[in-house]
């Protein structure tokens, strides 16, 4: 018997570090995305910014945001402050069995949660892309790896207010994208928009990015992302029903991004009469955000419905931003907030559990938390040490001013 | 001992799931490969064509494709149709045991399948690269990946009569790789060459890739997705032998791929006098595909002159399908359906169960079903919407005309 | 009793071939890495030795290489010279029991040791880029692979004197990456420096990277790598303190290369004035290699710190080392060795089982039988075939003269 608790540990322990290696790769795709749909004279400090904030990612969580995320009173709506992730677990505490012996180590636990903080964060770079000071970012970034997001974490995740509530978020369509989503929004209303993105006379001007292949590898790895990111969260694998959900997850994961791809690219075909390469890809990035907040519940051709409303929506949220002036270089805020919003209302289509109203409240108040504390957070950056470059340095490019090199010093000879 | 029967179905799942996993990442793999290959004005075309056809594949194997595959008559050439992927194991049914019992997830199994049926798909874009209209290749990837592949994958894998007659083809050097090859041949002889790859006075032009750090990406991660892809197959890891079996399958894999590499990059100097990278990448797949067919009873020495074998026929295929002008400007045809063909030959070489006269037939029946279903498939969409882009927006790149976006609008000033 | 002993063989079987397949993911990450760095005109040839490389490795290693690490006289200095991996448990011995019976497959073995040896060897070819000739290279990859290596390699991990002696190198910061980089600095030595690098009066001239997406790209790669790396460096997971061992392994890999680029990034901001994205990449990179002697010992904040002083340390070599003249257009002398050293010495702040006179004298001894063996291979590579390329060849760019293809042949119009 002993054997057995043994082996179920340790399966389900290398079932989260291997989903968690999964989700870290998630890093690598936001880089990728992001750094293919700017300028080339942005995309140096695009990169530096998504590999600095997954480090302060890692650190702060490490620091300070897993015990406020994982050691909070239940139910409440306080953190508990504190440092480190504490105590591994002991042999003989995992083989004292009962319903509260641990069966995953607490570092993989740690390691699988952490990756999700860079997550989220990952989201906001894409939005203040090109314009945003570097360092005003990566200061952003420690208050929101280190607090912001953690606290939220703690209401639903942590077993706090929403949790109780009956707040539903299987994998974090609100939880880690509405999140970096709502982040995002904020600094982008500080922020204004690109010069030359809005005409005087309403028009609005496409910025093609840089680099469209290196953006498609960025969905497909976080396609591949994105089954650890949903079938990790499932906790546990090593037994016959637990399997057969992990398993359900990957399909639904895997057919909601599907769905997803498929209906941005018919509808921008349908508006635009072009296969618009970039709507598809955000369709398949729409629809995995839609399915992560009910991976489990929903068939496969449910799940490929599910997505393919994600997909249908992201068009529309990336038009509609536009018309409002809020520009998203990389349409961060439709992707992960606006269809993060329908990911969560979805839930309640196909999980009994499900109420309307515990979904309103957990988005109206993850929502309220995420933006107030992020305004603020923008706003104290933006007094002391300014958000955005000149606007010279925005005309030449971020990169020379920020980082000091160019991203493709070879193939674009002259400033754009 | 209902202990052992649950951790023992956990395991196997996940590790199908893990294998299914890399070999999504194959989608990937290939669109890098294709865009790295292809010139830059038909860069985001060729993006578009993978990402939209992965989904497809995702859907129709899901809506179709999966019944028809797995549920049709033991033994049978008729298949049966239906739809959706039927309902998943319950407890009782695994731990009732006995032969039958299942010992994975229903839905891990559709998972891993599923991303084999878009490997193969994958396989046509390359080769009608650069001139093929985008919709009619969707078009087609529908009916492919919902009837086409998925009836000769019963014959062979659904346990139809090409299985009864003991065609042996372990992990798909025929069922997906020779399968998407045809396809891709049927299609290019409707098509025609690329214009001005064939000067009227018989010489061959080279059109060299546009950005060959991105071929050699697609072709690493097809190598790390294979390790899914030959070693998912052995379908069973939870136990010392099938655990002894998949260790083998992945030394295989990687002996066949190197062999593969070193033989493309030897004989290409000898016949060009340089080393020449896309042999090099070709010859590594070609080992791949070699090896596919029969991963398990070579030794790791066998399965490098395997690859090795795979490796030179790649380059002599690729020279004397130029000479037919047969215009494949990934080198599709030869990697994955010239030395598909070795790699069922191949089986006879170490697997002591194999004829030869099986091996023929299962290529003859393949190569025949698969090249006539889609030359009428293709012929019938040339005339209700035609295959091929007018001239002009061929010169012209077809991302301007059929997404209207350039994949490096920064680093090509010039058409073309 | 059975069916635990094969449960356990099969999982930590499965776990070293997922480990496995994440470090062979490495050879994708050192080639987008160094592919980056290099200059556009140098990027055929780079991604061409470091495909062939790759292959290389894993057929001498197979041929020789695994038998001479692994099938050596315990505690000796003179290895024994053997051709293939040997034979594969039988399910006798496995179920045997007893200390000495197998737990996990010996392909499976093989498989995570090879690519271990392509890691090391990949370290090379980023820092004679872009003026050693490609077949010279691959002449030394065949020894370094099939006998440099391995003989240290069995002094250590082999059971060898070193390990005999006390030196600890959990996962290879000594064995793999001051190995690669021992090799890689006696290669420059006498290769010398890129024409243009160093100015007659004394100036240093930065010749930057092409490409910093692909080079941001290879970081990320090598960073999920890197927990295949250390973490099937634990070698079994089936229990519940080994897989809390691979668990933390995972935490403090993370942590370091955290730590290591935020130094990296701080460090060059203090010093250059601009946050320095290759400093950044090259201090995680740092922070990786330094925790990789010891990966398991200590805390996750532990960790932190020792990625961090490989990122400050990172920093400084690679100033110091163009000081000295000694060009590696990568940086790879100083990430792998100069913070492989640190790494070593690193044990014995955490592990109190580390002696500082065992560590001395392990890295004493790998680096003088790696620096003279190599140099005298690479002395008659030189007299025989020669080293370097041309001064016009230089000029060009080896991609023309070694690959006859140009790596970007659209996005550069000129000579540089």
């Amino acid at each position: 018997m002993e054997d057995i608790v043994q082996i179920k540990y340790a399966l389900d322990t290398f079932y989260f570090l291997i989903c968690g290696a999964l989700v870290m790769w998630m890093a690598a795709g936001f880089a990728m995305l992001e750094a293919g749909l700017v300028r080339a004279k942005n995309t140096t400090e695009i990169l530096t910014k998504n590999v600095a904030l997954f480090a302060i990612a890692c650190t702060m969580y490490l620091l300070v945001g897993y015990h406020i995320m994982y050691s909070s009173p239940e139910g409440g709506i306080f953190p508990s402050f504190g440092v480190l992730i504490g105590a591994e677990n002991t042999v003989e505490d995992v083989l004292a069995g009962g319903d509260d012996a641990p069966y995953y180590s607490v570092a993989s636990d740690f390691f699988f949660q952490v990756v999700f903080v860079a997550t989220a964060m990952s989201i906001v770079s894409g939005a203040v892309a090109e314009r945003m000071k570097l360092f005003a970012f990566l200061v952003f970034a420690v208050i929101m790896t280190g607090f912001i997001y953690p606290i939220q974490g703690f209401w639903k995740w942590g077993g706090g207010f929403l949790n109780e509530a009956g707040f539903l978020d299987f994998a974090g369509s609100g939880v880690v994208h509405m999140t970096g989503a709502t982040a995002a929004l904020a600094g982008v209303l500080l922020l204004g928009a690109r010069k030359g993105k809005y005409g005087s006379n309403g028009q609005i001007n496409a910025i093609p990015g840089a680099n469209l292949p290196l953006a498609t590898l960025g969905m497909f790895i976080l396609w591949l992302g994105w089954f650890g990111f949903n079938g990790g969260s499932q906790l546990v694998v090593s037994n016959i029903s637990d399997a057969n959900a992990v398993a359900q997850i990957f399909v639904n994961t895997n057919a909601a991004a599907a769905g997803g791809l498929i209906a941005g690219l018919v509808v921008a075909r349908i508006l635009f009469g072009k296969a618009d390469l970039t709507m598809a890809l955000n369709g398949a990035l729409a629809g995995l955000v839609a399915i992560t907040a009910e991976p489990l519940t929903p068939s496969g051709l449910q799940a490929t419905l599910i997505g393919a409303v994600g997909g249908v929506i992201v068009v529309f949220s990336v038009l509609a931003l536009d018309k409002l002036k809020i520009d998203d270089p990389v349409g961060a805020i439709s992707v992960h907030g606006v269809v993060g919003i329908w990911g969560l209302l979805a839930v309640c289509l196909t999980n009994s559990d499900a109420s309307l109203t515990a979904q309103l409240m957990g988005i109206v108040v993850i929502f309220l938390w995420v933006f107030i504390a992020s305004l603020i957070v923008w706003s104290i950056i933006k007094l002391v040490m300014g958000l955005r470059v000149s606007e010279e340095e925005e005309y030449e490019g971020v990169d020379i001013s920020e980082c000091g090199m160019e991203a493709y010093p070879e193939f674009t000879s002259s400033k754009k």
